[in-house]
């Protein structure tokens, strides 16, 4: 698995020669701690670890704990999103890492998510985002998500 | 591009014969009106007329506007979430749309986008989330996101 996951990481997390401005890792942790997928302190907790180690800037979270169990959320990071939504009853997370520009580390954000929720099996599916000869750039260069700055 | 679209949404949003939790619409929306996607306040506000056309339930949500322009933002709710980010200088926005449960259109929240935004293009891809062989269900039955209460 670990081969598995060092192969789908081997390209940087936004490759601009592919002429997309984004790339999604479309994360299923599968067999994970149930106990952590209802605490939703720690999944905030994990999630913002996994922003920050992965260099991100977060911009805000929200977090929510439904009732019997379950958690969703997300992170707005200046370079796009993290999101998770939990079946503790399953064992299951649904993990979406969304990611702009060269500066974040997508591997680093799947890595620290598969290992807090101690998942046993991991399905993973990547996509570019944003094909930019779809677009109306009227000759202007591809860039990621602008600069955060106070608005 | 509209008979397209009616094959596409043809199956209900959370197909529980395809053996999975939930289910998720990429959508690529190019050629879009750039004032509109620079505009956070008309942004939140399709975002949030789409959750509750679509029949889901809100719980949460947050936008941003970057500098020195974009928007990103994501509406939590009870059924999982809907995201978008913009690129108002390139005419393009990505949204997901993660559904769980059949009691929400994913249609509908996709229609009304994709009007608001006035796209000229649009790309989708469409999966199932949470397969649920691979979970550890201990002969449960398979149920969408819990019923939202007060926690």
């Amino acid at each position: 698995m670990r081969r598995i996951l060092r192969a789908l990481f081997r390209h940087s997390p936004c490759d601009t020669a592919m002429h997309s401005l984004g790339h999604q890792i479309i994360a299923e942790f599968y067999h994970c701690n149930s106990s952590h997928l209802n605490d939703v302190d720690y999944i905030r907790q994990i999630m913002v670890e996994a922003s920050e180690q992965a260099g991100a800037t977060i911009v805000t979270e929200t977090f929510h704990h439904f009732s019997p169990h379950g958690v969703s959320g997300a992170v707005i990071i200046a370079e796009s999103h993290l999101s998770i939504h939990t079946w503790p009853e399953y064992g299951y997370a649904a993990v979406d890492l969304f990611t702009c520009g060269d500066s974040v580390s997508s591997e680093t954000a799947f890595n620290h998510l598969r290992d807090k929720l101690e998942s046993g099996q991991v399905s993973t599916m990547e996509m570019h985002r944003g094909q930019v000869d779809m677009m109306q750039s009227n000759g202007r260069p591809v860039t990621h998500k602008p600069e955060l700055k106070a608005v």
